[in-house]
């Protein structure tokens, strides 16, 4: 009897409890990190702006020169079938494109078939909603644009791993690595975002261009605040009112203390929540929403 | 009846043939790139430097806070069954130690149990010794040293596809990647030299420390040449006198053109040939080769 408790995936065309599903060692999606994936969630039985990640996840592809025998409408059906067979109602959905096996003994990627694979587990949350992030600022430097297109979702992240135990070492929860200027970029799968005043910024380019942080954006923007997409300094971050982190895992998530130090008063500040607020009400939008048929 | 015909892999214990051997979908090394791995060749039925590559892999492991449960000793004896299950007396032996598995919901690389897998295939060459490689200079630039270090071998290559593509629309067969100031650095696994009047000259850091690229050097020095350890510039490649590539994949390898211009004369030049003989003859040297008991 399979059991999906822990999950569904896809598999050379079939759907397998995840903890069955295997990919070949030689695949150079694991051996040279020749891929693109994208991740959506599943919120109350629905997907959560599933077009944009659509988009995004055949965009990446296309500029790594790799192609699937899956239109987007099959794609919509595979991501689903993964999740009707999960049985999950809060889901965290992974579709992912790999270079594949090349012909035997040659090192040509044109001789690969590309293969794509998807799952869906329970929702994965960096940090619950009610909780607070603690933040280091890591001397780690983010993989610059000019060596991997930070437009391309890639599992390059030997930077933020490092940058994690960096974090744990200092007794915080997560950490953000930076550019060659020092300037905050990112952190292991999130954006972030510094509150000054009525004044929002957040990393313009080098970092992954997040629906997440899109969507706290646009609400931003709607809510009358001035979004400013350009460098993020340490000093800006240390002595701003709030900073928050975006990512599918777990939406608009607050950062209360920075390398041992409060932000603000070190309390989840009112924008924040605003914010957060507005972005887990957009689920029920159906201009945001694709209902699973269950 | 099991077909080893392509290789043979050690999976969870067991040595399986390669093309069944396979991962978990869920593996960091595989969703995050958060791995280490090194190859070893194995020419006439003997390992060719065996110690400095479990030298390089184990300290690989210590930088990513990664452990195995196999001292040095299994770790050979696992190798030398990979090899011998597969019967191939000359192979192409690979070690990887990948973070593995978080618990379900964390994403937390402590609670992940790291995951030793290896695997043995034929001699994968670059270009087999009598042939010629056309290079390229990709724009395209190395991940520096400041994002992921380069002596940890890893899987982060996206840089080194995407020059190896430009490469192929160029009609070259290969690329090298270049630091932010412009100057060569590796192209997909292999290190690169320029050699003018009796001097040689190799990046010195940002690459990976090469143990072929190890032995060109120590080689270079015993027969007299001068070894420079330092930036190697666009103008210095293309005004030597012979430019070649090292790589466990095939060797010594000569590149007679760069950007379709040819290097000298365009034919494979004396040290480069006199490099490459004495490091094949190395192979039979008991000082630098582990003979397998088949």
């Amino acid at each position: 009897m399979s059991d999906f408790s822990l999950g569904a995936a896809f598999i050379d065309g079939d759907i397998v409890p995840v903890t069955e599903a295997k990919i070949s060692i030689l695949d150079w999606g694991f051996l040279h990190s020749d891929a693109t994936y994208d991740v959506v969630h599943v919120w109350n039985g629905k997907f959560f702006r599933l077009e944009d990640h659509l988009d995004r996840f055949f965009a990446g592809m296309a500029r790594l020169r790799m192609s699937i025998p899956y239109e987007r409408e099959s794609l919509r059906s595979i991501l689903s079938q993964c999740v009707k067979a999960s049985g999950l109602r809060d889901a965290y959905v992974e579709m992912i494109t790999t270079r594949g096996v090349p012909s035997p003994g040659s090192r040509d990627p044109r001789t690969c078939e590309n293969r794509f694979y998807a799952f869906a587990i329970p929702f994965v949350w960096i940090t619950p909603p009610e909780s607070k992030l603690n933040l280091v600022i890591s001397q780690q430097q983010r993989i610059p644009a000019a060596s991997v297109d930070p437009t391309i979702k890639n599992y390059h992240w030997l930077d933020l791993v490092m940058g994690q135990f960096e974090a744990y070492d200092k007794g915080a929860e997560t950490a953000v690595v930076v550019d060659a200027q020092g300037n905050l970029m990112e952190g292991p799968g999130f954006n972030i975002f510094a509150v000054k005043g009525s004044s929002i910024t957040t990393p313009a380019s080098g970092v992954l261009e997040g629906i997440t942080r899109k969507t706290a954006i646009e609400i931003a923007i709607d809510k009358g605040y001035e979004v400013r997409q350009s460098p993020l300094s340490p000093e800006l971050a240390r002595c701003a009112d709030e900073v928050f982190a975006t990512s599918t895992a777990g939406g608009v998530m607050p950062i209360t203390t920075i390398d041992g130090k409060n932000v603000g008063e070190g309390s989840i500040g009112p924008i924040t929540s605003e914010i957060q607020r507005a972005y887990w009400a957009l689920h029920e939008d159906p201009m945001y929403s694709t209902a699973i048929d269950f």
